[in-house]
């Protein structure tokens, strides 16, 4: 039965597949046995893990039929309830996965629905034919049960400049050449999450396009190993072992490539836009309003954790009743649930298009952009409760040592009947998440994926309809309308 | 037909009465025909005119059968869209108040049902037969569609010390006899909205008390001119009577008063709790569950006018499309939003208590805490975009003088076609709204009604669930349940 | 002796001189008996009786020689010290002005200093002889002891739009016929401070202009009575004259005016720029040097009152020991003496520019951005202290009136020991400051007022030295010089 | 000559003297060829070298007389100038030392001058004989030139418990034997910033203590190798080596110590205190209000080099004509230059206190509350103008590697004239500084360094003079002096 869904060594060995894998320098031969890349593998195994879980199975599958269940990540969303359950899934796989998005299926299926609607569009303006290809490029990574990447941030050079006026053309990626049986792209994507570990890379647009950049308009997916496809791992992010001192990132942990296609050829049932230079702008954000809902719902775990932190810290250091203190966990909450309110209300609020459900980008952006803007604020509270000792405290030998264990376990004790250990425990928990390789991995992660603060807001300003608020605004004014 | 739905007549008319009113140092004889209280009462006859509108009838009313249809404010609510649809009645009556609730219903029937849940507890805890008659008295308001004031905040005198402490006894109202027929009460109410212009006064406990304050554990029900019951009332908030400088609050506006309760009888049948100490924080919590809802409910108009009055005055002066005003711009509609969207999820969230809905006091305190903590900073964001004139503008007799009138219409344009005089109505409303002693009451209101900042911080704090968030945390710390 | 300071009578006499002011649409015959600008006109006497108080003579003076004594706000400023007692005696007239400040010597000498710079300079470059004009014209002011405004703010029109690109020509000041003896000016200036009660009004270009905007490039200063001059007085911020109700601004107020120049002759020896296009910017911007200067010294009082009366609130309420109250204030200690710390850094670090020192333009404009960008939230912190009584508190007669008195008294009491009527005046005053149409018309100045909080931010950037902060960059990351 | 400073080398062979340092559960045998321990003296050594600059000389040492030349550190403070000399040093040798503080003489010498005045304070009230010893004490540290080290944070235990509360006595360093010819002291002080690199450990108490507390009561120094002196060194804050990668701590880094006195013996002559209970509490303030003034003046390297790297950054992304980048890049400046003027304000007013210049506690600690609790919001800024690749981006292998560099070089380039290599560069340095095991370190170390964010709002209330206000708001309000 579920034929469909794959097991962890079915994903694990897929991989293996010749792909061009570079990390400090080297290509490397087989990922699923590198010392880097194992780790983050076993961390994605899990999103294959989870559906054979009885508790959570028909959360995070959906059937077609008696025969047929398929990871629900797939299922394209029609109405509000869809997209809940959809936000419910990502919240889950990242919980299980210590706080750190799994992210194989959210942003492919994210791209997928974005590619849905404008091929749609596309096939209906333009008389193209992109919409069944899409549909059959979505049922062969259902069926096949394959994790995938989106490549859609390009390199840009200097930001201030559009693509044709670059120092050189390859800034951004584009079609270097037209063949009878495809397309040959050239350029780069930067920080492709979890690029090195998929089986699918679908690229995208990153931005709206003029007229001159023509070439720059160009949609398709590759398999990972497609000639010409090169990825540069980046090592950074914390990547220490230890399961006392790091007790997150030891076993949770992304990677991000550089992706270099070095003309790179791709047939055309897997070519979703070639020059309809009008539609790259509409597909970029059509993707970016399926993604920052996903954001918004993967950060769900992440807040939990920073509130439940925060409470165990004053618990143990016997500070939960200050003033102070309990203020400060109000604001924690309030941040963790406004966000996750929003998150629902994005849903809740979502917008028919092409028959999809979209979530409402007011509510997604706004969602985001708090995240985003007061998540270093809050990190900041709970370093405060958790004290200096989060980056003066003592190394995982110094409890065990005979020479020193018993120093440590005496003075290092806070409130009576909580072991030292136990407060030693949660202070590395902090480090690792706020005060770390891995926590600046996540302060960056915070400000800059699925789109940057200004984004977030630009999106708001255009997406508001803010005709009421004018019509109020004229009604008590008493003036007319214009 | 609707024989019990009042007309506006019938309720201007049930306010001469006969109560104890004072303005300014002088008892009043009819309020109705007061300079002061007869705007106040204009804006509250909308209550009543509201149903007659067709195209609000079956929002604002509900039919018990097909004879009896009352005012939808009374209705019980049972389930989350029973408070959706209460939260948009309130917003409703706001907004065709000029953004100036009307609460005369609202808060009335936020008492009653918090009176509801809690008779019922103490019937059964102490049986006691307070629910019958809390149920008679709420199908006396409703079947005579009685305009109610709530007084629960006592003055309190020295905040750091409890009522049996104070220099005097009767800082909290309290029970100085206990008759045959009934109580005798004492003490005062600061800040009873609408007060002097309402048929009830129901009075309720404003905190939690020790066992020695039993004497305050008190709550009841009083027609507003019951003998002893002298109302105060506050000339301050804004009363100038100019349309043009003074937009909204030449029309809406608030009146408060500090009422006294000068030894007042209260029979039997309209005591709800008399000396049940434990009950009186419960009390006093649940009737502020209920109304933070209704407060925030009733932001949404001010906050929608906000925005519009921002993006009028920005498009007016010809600011549009500058970085920092799309910045701010952006910055009013998330702070909008922001409390919109956790309002519905308030509603959404409700739990069940004794057979009724009662609004998740998470998302109630975050958005009222949001919104009152934020409230300064955004007004300042519409004032910066409305710029100096607001406040050395001209009058509107500048614009209608021979004299003058040339200058100011040529000087004070700004952007082609928009006239001169729309321009200023606009300043004049972002005046009338921020930057007056209307706009002062605002802010104070902002602050201190239905619960200080403070209070939403603790009641939020109390309430938080934050077991799964501990337990989120004690997982990935590696450490065992306490 | 002190033969060349003038008496607050020979002030109030010098202003009934036929000057052309307007109010509510009517030109006022004499402003010095008008009801609306008597008060203002006492409160700016204060100017001429500070000196006379031996206790300020030495400070608010200085001696040319034995016999010649004058206002030192005409001192033009050659070091530090001079800018820090320039910065006293602006203190102090404010802070006996009830925290209005008085500003008819502040912003005219702030004016007399920037032009005494940017003639030299266009002397020097062009071989115009400005300086020896301008010398004079500071001597005539200072031995007459002139009350001065600063006409500096054009009326804009569209503000994105240039001079020369708006709906019609006259938006900025500008010179429209040049004759033998002097030049013609036309066109208006927004919100000229005190203008209706100042001896001479001193005008200057608003902004840098283009080439093509040479028209605008105009420096000039008329008396108050010159044909043509125009004042049109704004109605606004507070005119009640309750000294129990507004304790301050029933006796300390402001006045602006429309002041438009009506085809205005201006005498060669009173123009100090015409057409030096290229000098507008700087002139504009150097007198915005010397102007926030004096902006961030007469802040200090109302600094001072805000934590006043927060601290004496919090007493008089019984809070003085809360946690979340304590805090508050040190919020409120904080914001005043970062302002004020930072305003005697702009003295001490200023610079010399043609012989004269000119405050440091970063600490003044960091000091003004903190001080108006975080006022509002400050303000909310003082209201939150104070309580909801600010709005809903009884009237003077309520606590006058034998109806009404004894309940007032009695439950409106707080703290054992203060009399309940210091209560309610404190939460007058702060009502007054705060939440009213003079709380109003401060928030207003506060944000607009000697300039925007954008034109603050991008003064900053443009002044500040960043190449030690990039050179440290470049040495740590180990990059070269570009 | 200058036979009282050492050299680098002396200082290093100074350390190898047989003290217990522990790291990762073992003794160290020799700190100074420690792979670990190493860098951290090589850092240090800096503190020995700035004085043979030929530059520095002048400012980093005083002559007693013509002969004898002692670092300035230890000149006793008598004016506003001592104190900005001083603030001078300690930002000079910070700067040198690539923002990381060397802290061996600026702790120990704060230390010094707090005990120089507390001691003559017990003299005086209870004839004690300590500023004799203090006296001496200072001389031989300044004239060996010595590294101290001060302990001064008591472990805890229950932070709402005082001492002799707690679950065992040893939670803060006591007094357990008082001998003929000394003291013999037990307990353990938590992050002693580089313990195991100093000559001497200075110890005094870290709070008030009330009348039960008197063993706690104590104030000594001893040397590093004291018998029973036992040190456990923190392994965190980053110790990569890579100088492409963390261009600043693979070269400047602390390390602090758990610091245990396992029953160490103190000889009378270096006892300082020793049950004066009631002084403890005021040494432990005048210790903060001298490391307090350190603190800020340490950090202006660190906020010149966040202005620094993000301009750079805005500059080599292409983006720093973007409105949203200036008002970034203001606002860093702001916050920058707001913590070094206030800083100069601590100097400037500060008190005379027994003869010592002892900075102003107000501008100290609103500069240290500004700067801790807004650190977090300015790092995301220069995270912001980063972008994501500060953790995405490649290693120095794969731009050295020929199988990668190629592609790194073109696709990373960004503005037209910058080498991809140095943008990289800047952009490690971001790293380093804010998204690392260091960065994280770096948060930490601001909000706890020094006292928490909660002291130094209690230190402000407690110091700040709020009569002027108080006076200035009764006065305005009209009434009397309580």
């Amino acid at each position: 039965m579920w034929k469909f869904l794959r097991t962890r060594e079915e994903f694990v060995k897929s991989l293996k597949d010749g792909r061009s894998v570079y990390f400090k320098g080297k290509m490397i031969d087989d990922v699923t046995s590198h010392e880097f890349f194992q780790p983050v593998i076993a961390h994605l195994g899990l999103e294959f893990e989870i559906p054979e879980n009885i508790q959570y199975r028909d959360l995070v599958t959906f059937a077609i039929n008696e025969k047929e269940r398929y990871s629900r990540y797939f299922k394209v969303p029609q109405d509000s309830q869809d997209l809940l359950d959809r936000s419910r899934i990502i919240d889950l796989g990242t919980r299980l996965g210590g706080t750190v998005v799994l992210l194989i299926k959210e942003i492919g299926t994210d791209c997928l629905f974005a590619l849905n609607i404008i091929t749609k569009q596309m096939d209906r303006k333009l008389r193209t034919g992109y919409f069944k290809r899409l549909s059959d490029y979505h049922d062969y990574c259902m069926k096949n049960d394959l994790a995938m990447a989106v490549a859609q941030t390009d390199v840009k050079g200097d930001r201030s400049l559009s693509p044709s006026e670059q120092e050189h053309e390859d800034y951004y990626v584009r079609v270097v050449e037209e063949r009878k049986d495809g397309i040959v792209v050239r350029g780069a994507k930067a920080h492709t999450s979890y690029g090195p570990c998929v089986n699918e890379i679908i690229v995208i647009p990153t931005r709206t396009f003029g007229p001159k950049d023509q070439q720059y308009a160009v949609a398709f997916a590759v398999p990972a190993n497609a000639k010409g496809v090169k990825m540069i791992a980046s090592p950074f992010g914390g990547t220490t072992r230890s399961d006392f001192h790091n007790p997150i990132s030891s076993s949770h942990h992304m990677v991000e490539s550089l992706t270099i296609f070095d003309d790179v050829f791709v047939p055309w049932n897997r070519v979703f836009m070639n020059g309809e230079v009008e539609f790259a702008g509409p597909l970029a954000l059509t993707f970016v309003q399926y993604h920052r809902f996903t954001a918004i719902s993967y950060k769900a775990p992440i807040l939990d954790l920073l509130v439940g932190a925060a409470i165990l810290m004053a618990q143990f250091n016997g500070i939960a009743e200050a003033s102070h203190v309990k203020e400060k966990i109000a604001r924690l909450i309030a941040y963790s649930e406004t966000i996750k309110g929003l998150t629902r209300q994005a849903a809740l609020n979502c917008r028919k298009v092409e028959g999809l459900a979209v979530p409402d980008p007011v509510y997604s952006n706004i969602a985001k952009w708090h995240f985003a803007s007061n998540y270093h604020q809050h990190i900041a509270i709970v370093q405060d409760l958790t004290g200096g000792l989060t980056v003066t405290g003592p190394s995982e030998e110094d409890i065990r040592s005979p020479e020193t264990k018993e120093y440590v376990l005496k003075y290092l004790g806070a409130k009576r009947g909580v072991p030292t250990e136990d407060r030693l425990k949660v202070i590395n928990l902090v480090r690792d998440l706020t005060a770390s390789d891995f926590g600046g991995y996540n302060e960056i992660l915070q400000i800059h994926a699925e789109g940057s603060i200004e984004a977030s807001k630009m999106t708001l300003l255009r997406e508001y309809d803010a005709k009421p608020c004018t019509d109020l605004a004229r009604h008590l004014a008493k003036i007319k309308e214009p």
